[in-house]
């Protein structure tokens, strides 16, 4: 008991950690556009600012760890940004009206209900060009170019966007369980497979590498869990929990893992893919216990 | 006359050629997703493959060609690419209903009046993933990240997608002609400064480097005066002449040189941005003919 409580403890304290330097990271991100419109500005703070779990840049930071980069090397704390504001933007178009329109996001009602659709598209817009731009800037060259191909790639037409699209094409259509883990590869598992990447890449790992190799083993098992343990609390939690809209995924017709295959199958396969994925960080011994100790808070968590 | 006429001849063919280089690296850039959904490829091309003048990536190229850069170099093609992609991401969010509301674009029905508005801005997200992916891939690491900095300060909250908000903003109130060129400068200015900027940075300048200072200048006239001219065409062309509407500056409350000074003014105004530009190539000799050429056929330009 006391051990699991450890853990805990632990796992918190590492995403404080990790959440504090990413967060102090992205608050000062408005000084490096001291001529952007301060309504925009304010637009992508909202949305930045909202105190998220920042668990993508507590993978990256963790990861970058784990693998031996020094602790808050340039390179990485701006990947770590930079994931983040990633996922930001595609939370912000995502709640769009034309897309999932919700209303609710973190808690507080979503950009566009705050700022009107214009703003909403264009803070996204802006936040993706921010991304590129704090790497390209922070990272050493050798370094920024491999950073933003994976970050690019894992975030472009064949990753998240990609993945955005195959989720709305297939609403209101039944999916076999292939096509909606293709779904979920792209949507979720892209990006937190690339935050595993990124700190591996931020702490010199090339093509190749053993470790980097490892963490994206790791990184795959992760987002396939944290997807399902996603489509499982839609269904068992209430929005003040979430701080965004539940049950939505069944009334708008979307495919899950519980509504394909029930709700403790779903839960197996969530600790499989979470013992795959503890499985993967094998070659980086005692130095991957954080990572280990995120990933089965990810499948753990109740939020 | 016959002078003039074989100018407009020569100019003609340096759209013309660098046009099909972009073009044909654009039209293969689907193959670099093969596992993308098929229909955000399909939107994706598009818009992208629509025939636009490509003016920005004919200044990239020849930019890089003017400051010693080898004849379609990876590099300056890909930069080339990217800007385009850029520039075509932010037409598809620009025509969207929340945003301008336009059914025509480049003579045909815009992105989401084909595909929908979710699958518009998708489509327009991915492109600009698409844009810093491949200039992280194709050019050698040290020029990338210099690269992919200047694309991603252009396009972004203090650059164009700063200069879209303030143009929404600046909708039916008047504005002085100094915000009205702040306007100007971000919305339309940035990025064709930074077209000249990508090409000499592709060619190997550094920051500091007279030629980049020459063509720095160049750019900036020359997006001022481009968009006198984009503001006077709206005014005195047909939708048919420029394939898309057109009066609608006025029928929105937008501001414009023309309004703001009225037409002759704006005409001499748009000559002598022209001429500082011209002028501000004087390092560069010979060498800038190209340039020279592309300037004048951007304020003579019909279309």
């Amino acid at each position: 008991m006391s051990s699991t409580s450890d853990a805990t403890t632990e796992v918190l304290g590492l995403l404080r950690s990790h959440g504090e330097t990413v967060s102090a990271f992205l608050g000062s991100l408005r000084f490096r556009y001291p001529d952007a419109p301060a309504r925009l500005l304010e637009a992508i703070d909202y949305s930045l600012l909202a105190g998220g779990k920042r668990l993508r840049p507590a993978l990256v930071l963790e990861t970058a760890r784990a693998c031996g980069a020094p602790l808050a090397s340039p390179a990485a704390v701006a990947a770590a940004g930079a994931i983040e504001l990633i996922h930001t933007f595609s939370l912000v178009h995502d709640d769009l009206p034309a897309m999932d329109d919700d209303d609710l996001r973190r808690g507080r009602p979503t950009s566009h209900k705050v700022f009107g659709e214009a703003m909403a598209i264009l803070a996204g817009d802006a936040m993706v060009t921010m991304a590129f731009h704090i790497v390209a800037v922070d990272a050493p060259p050798a370094i920024a170019a491999p950073l933003i191909a994976e970050l690019a790639s894992a975030s472009g037409p064949a990753g998240m966007i990609g993945g955005q699209v195959l989720d709305i094409d297939g609403e209101n259509q039944a999916l076999a369980l292939p096509q909606l883990q293709d779904v979920h590869r792209k949507k979720t598992g892209a990006l937190l497979t690339a935050s595993c990447r990124l700190g591996a890449i931020a702490a010199g790992c090339a093509p190749g590498d053993t470790k980097l190799a490892a963490v994206t083993e790791f990184g795959r098992h992760l987002g396939l869990a944290f997807q399902i343990v996603d489509d499982i609390l839609d269904v068992t939690s209430t929005p003040e929990q979430l701080g965004k809209a539940t049950n939505k995924d069944a009334g708008r017709g979307k495919n899950t893992y519980p509504g394909l295959i029930g709700m403790e199958p779903s839960r197996k396969e969530a600790a499989r893919q979470l013992t795959a994925a503890l499985d993967s960080l094998a070659p980086l011994g005692a130095d991957a216990d954080g990572l280990r100790a995120l990933a089965r808070f990810v499948v753990e968590r109740d939020v």
